[in-house]
């Protein structure tokens, strides 16, 4: 029932992989996977990641795909991260101040890149002079302490809340996921009745933005969306938000989509990806 | 506006107070409740407290309504809580082994009353021979840790799953909540797509227990709910399920709803109580 | 897998049917239920109905359980409808007045039964004078202009608003189910940001009032909740609700759950019945 | 506290405008906006309408822009609507075959543009051959029969199903508002179980839809998002996607928002507008 990956991939310009499920694991990348991007780059194929994830700058990111002999393999400029639209939209829309924020130090790289001061909110007042709240990763502060705050915050301050990575879970081994900051920003925007921005999968923003940066590329004359392809583990977010974009789509067996229940998620959910594929291998 | 809650009370048999806001703050039994409390006994009132609370027992909770000459005012067979009805459930329902739960020990005393055994969720490994999984308190577990913990115990295992009280909130200070169990219960649940079993207002079963045992009381003959009264400081719990239960209900003002604001709120939630009162005092 | 229905219920005093998909279907009363329930009254069983239904009175509902020979098996007193629920709520807290309903003609019976004047929604203004709002039925109305108009009349008017039947479906032949008044409700209450009171299984007042009735039933001496036992066959409502309010449930299969899938919906949805059963027959 | 329109478009280069409310009501076009448009055109702005509308052609819907001396002051063109970007998707990704529709006749122009047959639901059995549903508009179908027939279609066969409006509402005049088809979807995505492919603001892909049509503009060079600026009525749809998607914003009151409560929505919902005008006049 599943199909090469290899073939599929021949017949498009511009490639979109996901990377937790499609190129790596909580192990780091998954085996072969740095021989099949080598191959894929050789065959002229331009490839980007687009990931829901906040929780460290493209450049770290970028490590992941250095090969020993052939060298970087998706450069950091390619990377588009849920973390750089939360970016775009702070520089764009908060421009200048404080912002109070819930994650890993790592993470507050994308409120420093929009020029903006990154304060934990282990380190803010109920009052605090901050423009914005952003949460960011779910690891570095203490749940309990720190959401309780950033609640009280909300209620005594009207400020922006965006939540960089939407995802409500993420899979930590074969066998069990974890709790991920998009579930907390709905438990606290449930409590305050607010509208929280959220940045990440299905939103087509993603999509929009690693095909903008595409259509800029010399080197792909006339691209248009027939010749853009996505590859994802996750029905909801990396299929969906394809299919929406209008692109087409692969759902790859190597990460959250079980081997057993792939069609019956497919059909119970209505998220019909074009292809289905056991992994970017083969 | 406000009504005096003295010549309101007369006209009824018995009274259901909640307790925090109503009887009680962060700091303890409000000033001048006692004193209160013991009137409305001599004008021959039956009291009962209903309460969205499964963190201690209700003999513990009894204890705060000891006058210092007049002794205790409300005993704890006269405490109806959410830990109560959780327990009921896991002894009608559950009925034999060992139940994992999220609180502090205090709490765990709902497990033992109903013949079952407490293990803290802490103790738990992901496919743990456990009946049941009981959310009692935000207090007493590292949420991060132990919510994951949890999470991926219902992964693996198909046990009902009890919220012991529906709260989202629960006020601290004058200006400050915190996130209570039953938001995290709600986080949970949309995760794992599982029915939890929630208790507490403003689901009717506890009005239902409370009447129930006072209609067994001997000295209130021929009791009809038109002589009972819920007095409560909060719409969505304490008054949308008297409302619904079809008591007469009274909104005081010393809790969670502002006097600014409680007129507001009223016109739209469309919660109406029957009567608004400062407080319990005058 | 599943039970004998006859020998199960010889171990309760009380038993509580749900009616569609349990005692009737589309067509009617299901063959071979009459003589079951004949024979469950000759050994001495007390049964009521309780059934999500305001679309006709108790008095008409009762017609369908009259053995040709054995005369009325269970009386209009013995029906539990949410419609009951629905008109207690009226009588005691919305009191006189209009009310303004969507629903059959038949279904204005628990308005009046009230002591309140039912005005259908078509008849009313966007500023009419009525004291409450009832959603009664998904029948007897234009679904486009009359919800548009209840919408409008709840935007102008801050009135409490009932809903009469808390169920989001029902069948109506083996393959189709139709929209109940239930997911109106939801539609109309998302919009105008209010609460809406719901009546209905799963809540478990309408178990309490059942119980409370039989209590007084002097044939039923010390009744306690051990000896009740709730049939249905619907996970989310009968069987949550009866769980809830502790006593034994017994899933059906003759209704909503198919055979083929109950055993995965049990587990899915962590909603436990004590017994499954293929009906009430044998 | 508002500020003059005229004085904040001269500050860039492209204005998104959305129609209802803004340019519109449902009395046609509101006096003095196609002197307006006129003179914006003068100074040079490249205008485009962005709007949730799925009830008819972007032909039919620039007709209203024609000023009688000026001639067509927005074109077909430049009409991005939701009923659009629900046609690209019909296009790229269910590509042939019949696609019963929910709607108005002119509503299914969408369908027949991607190439696709559409069928009213009401010619659809349940068991109907058909590659996807669309919801397309309000009007034009019986909400009883048409929806209950939908619903039980998706429950036999599955198919993407297609929201090309999710706004749950729309004004009618000054006081009234009607259920829309975003809406209808909401009831039917929650029986089902299934999840539908909304098209429309707050969504950002119809926003990068139009920028990506105004930089294919030669007349514009190197055009950034800071020379756009969006221009809608409603908080949580215009605004909303215009902060999302990075541009700046202005709300006016000549629609959804009443000047009483603007400042109130602000800062209840925290979605907060760059600019407020009383409308794009003046």
């Amino acid at each position: 029932m599943t199909e090469s990956f290899a073939k599929i991939a021949a017949r498009y310009s511009v490639i979109l992989f996901d990377a937790y499920g499609v190129l790596k694991n909580s192990f780091g990348v998954m085996p072969g996977v740095l021989d099949t991007l080598v191959r894929l780059k050789n065959e002229g194929k331009h490839m980007y990641v687009v990931t829901n994830d906040a929780s460290r700058s493209p450049q770290v990111m970028a490590r992941a795909y250095v090969h020993p002999t052939h060298g970087e393999l998706i450069s950091a400029e390619r990377h588009v991260t849920s973390g750089l639209l939360t970016s775009e939209f702070l520089r764009t829309k908060v421009r200048t101040g404080r912002v109070a924020y819930l994650g890993k130090p790592s993470s507050a790289y994308y409120i420093e890149q929009a020029g903006l001061i990154p304060v934990p909110i282990a380190q803010c007042e109920a009052h605090a002079d901050v423009s914005a709240l952003a949460l960011l990763d779910d690891e570095g502060f203490d749940w309990q302490l720190d959401m309780n705050r950033a609640l009280n915050l909300l209620r005594h301050r009207n400020i922006p809340v965006v939540v960089a990575n939407a995802d409500p879970t993420y899979p930590v081994d074969t066998h069990n996921v974890a709790i991920a900051v998009g579930s907390l920003g709905d438990l606290m925007e449930r409590i305050v009745h607010k509208r929280f921005i959220r940045f990440g999968k299905p939103d087509t923003l993603m999509y929009a933005y690693a095909y903008a940066q595409a259509q800029t590329n010399t080197a792909i004359p006339k691209l248009d969306k027939s010749q853009v392809l996505m590859v994802g583990d996750t029905l909801d977010t990396d299929i969906l938000g394809g299919n929406k974009f209008g692109i087409d789509t692969v759902l790859v067996l190597s990460g959250n989509t079980r081997r057993e229940t792939a069609e019956l998620e497919i059909n119970s959910t209505g998220i019909i990806p074009n292809y289905v594929c056991e992994s970017v291998l083969g």
